[in-house]
């Protein structure tokens, strides 16, 4: 990818951990002309391309928003297109060189049972970028499983709350960039996005534009880091 | 104040809860040639504009970021600054017309003692706004409560996690302000944020103007609400 080989060195500081939001399939689908649902599957490519890049530049772990809990309400046709397109993505990511970790409720038949092996974290190829993935995903059922895990024997090791959720092995997020132009976490690791800086493009994701990330990535150079001190 | 009375009825929807990020205080004394310490004195005005534009217009709930157990790390002529300005904030409310909840952690000498009564919410006046204000608030503390919670009786009782952290009793945000330029959370109430929309002023809060306000409600305006769905 000659386009991030030009821009490696251009930031005089890099996010190690950088979230993607993807937003935006559904309405791009309905200004083509198509249906709702047939938005997902325009949004498989578009990763891939964000991934290359962010490899090239040295990013070092990235976590893609698959669907949610929430999103499990939609209609059971867009249900099916974003549940498919999510184990596309995991079917293309094994080519690659990627460390793939899972995250989401697997109780429950909304969760792909082709990507239950992938919950324990999975090397592919020469294992190059942490790639967290969240599928099924709740923000309350990961904040709630501390309330499990710390009811139990950890509670006496006085084990913090930040490794008792149930995205514990997912790192604090530095960066997040959120495509379709809304401006909310819509449940996005609430735990891990305490201090992250939040960058929003307005187009919406199936239109993904290297320049995206730059552009990003250069507001986010010139942000500080102060931790909430 | 006639300048809110022109506005209402300007939104189609108003937001019911909006939460105060009020940045900027110390790049704004900087600016100003004073000591950074100096900038808190300067914040409580604006606050104070900000709560009685909100009422004019209808708004039934508020939430401000005071200081949080992050912002204690700072220097301590700079924490004497921010912990003097949040008692002088609420003694300033108690001669107006609203429902003060303080939320933050009281088993520390960093929370200031004259605001231990208004840890239980208390009526001033004819109570016309639900104002919630964080002092001496983390958002590890806040949610490790509900840890204590739940181990106990309540557990059995199957209590959700969103009634078992310690700021349960501030509802979800809908809206959050955000001033001085930065765009991020910081800690702030990430249960109830979880779907909130998030908007910027990038002037520095101590140069509040009513324009942001309407700036941010109009935008507001355009959002649509789909709690991830």
């Amino acid at each position: 990818m000659e386009i991030a080989k030009s821009k490696i060195g251009m930031y005089k500081r890099l996010p190690s951990h950088v979230g993607i939001i993807p937003d935006g399939n559904r309405r791009w689908a309905e200004k083509q002309g198509m249906a709702k649902k047939d938005g997902y599957a325009f949004g498989v490519d578009p990763g891939f391309e964000l991934y290359e890049l962010c490899l090239e530049l040295g990013i070092k772990e990235m976590t893609f928003y698959g669907f949610t809990q929430d999103n499990t309400k939609r209609p059971v046709e867009q249900r099916k297109e974003f549940q498919r397109a999510c184990v596309k993505a995991v079917d293309m990511l094994a080519a690659k060189d990627a460390e793939l970790l899972v995250v989401g409720n697997t109780n429950s038949r909304l969760f792909p049972k082709e990507l239950l092996p992938f919950t324990r974290r999975t090397v592919f190829g020469k294992g190059l970028m942490r790639v967290n993935f969240l599928v099924n995903y709740g923000w309350q059922w990961d904040l709630a499983s501390a309330l499990g895990i710390l009811s139990g024997k950890e509670a006496k090791n006085r084990v913090g709350l930040t490794d008792a959720i149930a995205s514990r092995e997912i790192s604090r997020l530095d960066l997040i960039i959120r495509w379709g132009g809304r401006r909310r976490l819509s449940g996005f690791l609430p735990v891990q996005s305490i201090y992250a800086d939040f960058y929003i493009v307005d187009e919406m994701w199936p239109d993904f534009r290297p320049k995206h990330l730059f552009e990003a990535l250069s507001w986010y150079d010139g942000q500080d880091v102060t931790l909430g001190g």
